[in-house]
């Protein structure tokens, strides 16, 4: 399997969780973002038509979308399980996945602050306002999640799952950005525990073939 | 079934189309996030952490985030499947889902203009170059995808999936902002098709109990 990622991706870093949790073995092949490299015609033609990182090949399947990815890796390489099979337990894990996926990480990636720099022309510390301001509502609403349906060492029991492999990387890039996360000390537990873990660990950026400090 | 939905909103749009789709009967109480009813005490507390937007309840379960929602129904009321079974074609229903969901609804939603507006102070104009520019990048990639994968009258194939769930939402919204979309006539053309399905046309804003032009 060859994973297309940048070691700072927060949605490449879920995929490399996800590809570590499972014993899967693969080639990273680094894109730069900072760079554009994921705009690239090649890229963009024959790897990823989303025009971003992360994504995989696998035998004769070229899929882009960290959260498609994983859904895929789930249905191919079922153990261990990242998503429970028991309906409503599984949907818990999905709400906080989406909520990360969906409110959180868009509205705070690279593309999103370079457009607030140069078309709009905000100051740095705009930008960060931004970056803490959605943090902020986010992780609220992670916290919320976790203080009303958590349990155990991780999100959603003692074994990770889809929760924890998009919450560990959001958690690691609003660290990076220098946000206070006092606010959220459920969150801040699984993310402690996360870092006890091999598979988290492999996934990080400083781990990454890419990585520069 | 109670749909906690805001006329509107997308998300609480590709939720009714889900519902439409396989047929499910539900009491819609609407939230108006024009005046921030999804930051209310009771709401964020009893139905959705995430405190937007639309959430369900369904018997014992209450749940919040448009993606978990429709996943949650699939596996509890699987007929008509709005997900493939195959693996590979499962796979880019959700790549395409991903991308609207994840890359292109997310940083055009109401409370990100409202942001842009208000704390950022930028101007209509600002605001809806701002809206143009990710509906050009994300709208981009889905032709795109529809171009090297896409099939049959709806995204993949001759049923609507999830794609077309999320799909169509977008698009409504795009064509209400004004964006030109002439630029995408495979994703038009599956929007034409949806005109004519009556779950799709159930759906639609202005046929929810909360409209008003």
């Amino acid at each position: 399997m060859q994973l297309y990622s940048f070691f700072n991706s927060s949605t490449s870093y879920r995929v490399r969780i996800a590809l570590a949790l499972k014993g899967l073995t693969f080639d990273t092949i680094p894109v730069n973002i900072r760079v554009g490299e994921h705009r690239a015609g090649a890229y963009v033609d024959e790897i990823n038509p989303s025009a971003v990182v992360p994504a995989i090949v696998d035998g004769d399947i070229t899929l882009g979308q960290s959260i498609a990815i994983i859904d895929y890796l789930e249905a191919k390489y079922p153990e261990p399980r990242l998503l429970p099979q028991d309906i409503e337990a599984r949907a818990r894990v999905l709400e906080l996945s989406m909520l990360i996926s969906c409110d959180i990480h868009p509205v705070n990636n690279l593309r999103i602050l370079k457009y607030l720099q140069g078309p709009l022309g905000l100051s740095a510390e705009q930008k960060n306002a931004w970056y803490e301001h959605w943090i902020a509502e986010g992780m609220a609403g992670v916290e919320r999640l976790l203080a009303k349906h958590g349990h155990g060492s991780w999100c959603f029991g003692d074994q990770p799952t889809l929760a924890d492999v998009c919450l560990i990387p959001q958690i690691a890039n609003a660290q990076r950005m220098g946000c206070d996360l006092s606010a959220y000390p459920r969150a801040m537990a699984v993310y402690a525990h996360a870092q006890t873990h091999p598979a988290f660990l492999a996934a990080a950026p400083n781990r990454q073939p890419d990585y520069t400090a």
